[in-house]
């Protein structure tokens, strides 16, 4: 399997369904239908089987999904069975934000790092952790490889440190910063652009 | 044209492309390949053509868009042609990022107002806007009716938050709590969960 065949709006609900099989799991619930599952992602159950068929047979006709078997297997699918190790540049609102947010954490995601420009930032403890300046990046990441890296800096500084961090063996950018990163092929990059989650809401406020 | 015809998927890569062309717009390019925009907004130029397909008829065969006219329409169809009031409730490290990201500003979303339960914030002026209480919330939109209301609370106390907005005639949520929220069909959702992000990345990581 390669990631090319599998589209990124096929991975989120992948992490829609594991977070709704999650709370069935809570309330003690065995077994679900494509059907529910459908319901809770926001797609139809045609879908459902469709996205669960790329990674294998699950469920059983009449009889639905085992609730246990199905999450581990898209905690598997999904790689979250292990931690991940992530820096964060921009000790700004949003890098505060995430370095605070305990959700993160619970989903294995560990925030050893956060690196700043201004040496007014530099120095502070964030949830115990300092914030660094950034000319420490490529001694702080070749001491610990960081799996992950956010980008939440201004524009016009992010490539320039997305490039630093790929010269560095970084395979994945969170990217917060508004513009498009070029990267290498084997480097995963998710931009998130909390511009465009409004505009969704104001097609949504135009067109009914 | 109703919104149930047009997924959210197609949505968002309208926004993506719009980008692109604001972008070609301030370099002086006149017109545009659907090849390129596929290329910019990660897809391609038979789904560019499908997406914009919906919504009339654009470009000339062999000729590409025409950049001013695309972008117009693009705007004129995800409802940007007008500004937007956006109350926040939630006066944390997001909500913080929300009133204090210059990027709202520009897309046409004006936050007009911020609430929170702490007292310890009401008061508190964040970018000239002050913190009320989230008492005043019902009288508060009631005067000065909000377009968008973004919900940055504790996943415990998001539905109730929303049911009074609800309830006031708020159409669109934008909502960051960790929980599935309950709306009539005519009020539009958008669920931001930063955590999802991440694992578009782990998957990435996983299955190369």
């Amino acid at each position: 399997m390669t990631m090319r065949k599998i589209a990124e709006s096929t991975v989120r609900r992948l992490s829609l369904y594991l977070r709704c099989l999650e709370g069935f799991e809570a309330q003690g619930l065995e077994t679900v239908s494509s059907d529910v599952l459908a319901a809770r992602g926001g797609t139809t159950s045609a879908q459902v089987r469709k996205d669960l068929s790329f990674f294998g047979s699950f469920g059983k006709r009449g009889l639905g999904y085992s609730v246990r078997e199905l999450s581990s297997a898209l905690r598997g699918i999904l790689g979250l069975g292990r931690r991940y190790r992530v820096a964060v540049i921009g000790a700004g609102k949003i890098g505060s934000a995430l370095v605070q947010y305990p959700g993160f954490r619970q989903r294995g995601f560990d925030i050893v790092a956060i690196f700043d420009a201004d040496t007014r930032k530099v120095g502070e403890a964030w949830d115990g952790l300092r914030v660094r300046h950034v000319r420490e990046l490529d001694q702080a990441l070749r001491d610990q490889p960081a799996d992950i890296v956010a980008i939440v800096t201004p524009g016009e500084v992010a490539q320039g440190m997305v490039d630093r961090c790929v010269a560095l063996g970084v395979k994945a950018i969170l990217n917060f910063a508004p513009v498009q990163l070029q990267v290498p092929d084997d480097v995963a990059v998710k931009h998130v652009n909390l511009a465009l989650e409004f505009e969704t809401l104001t097609f949504a406020l135009n067109n009914r």
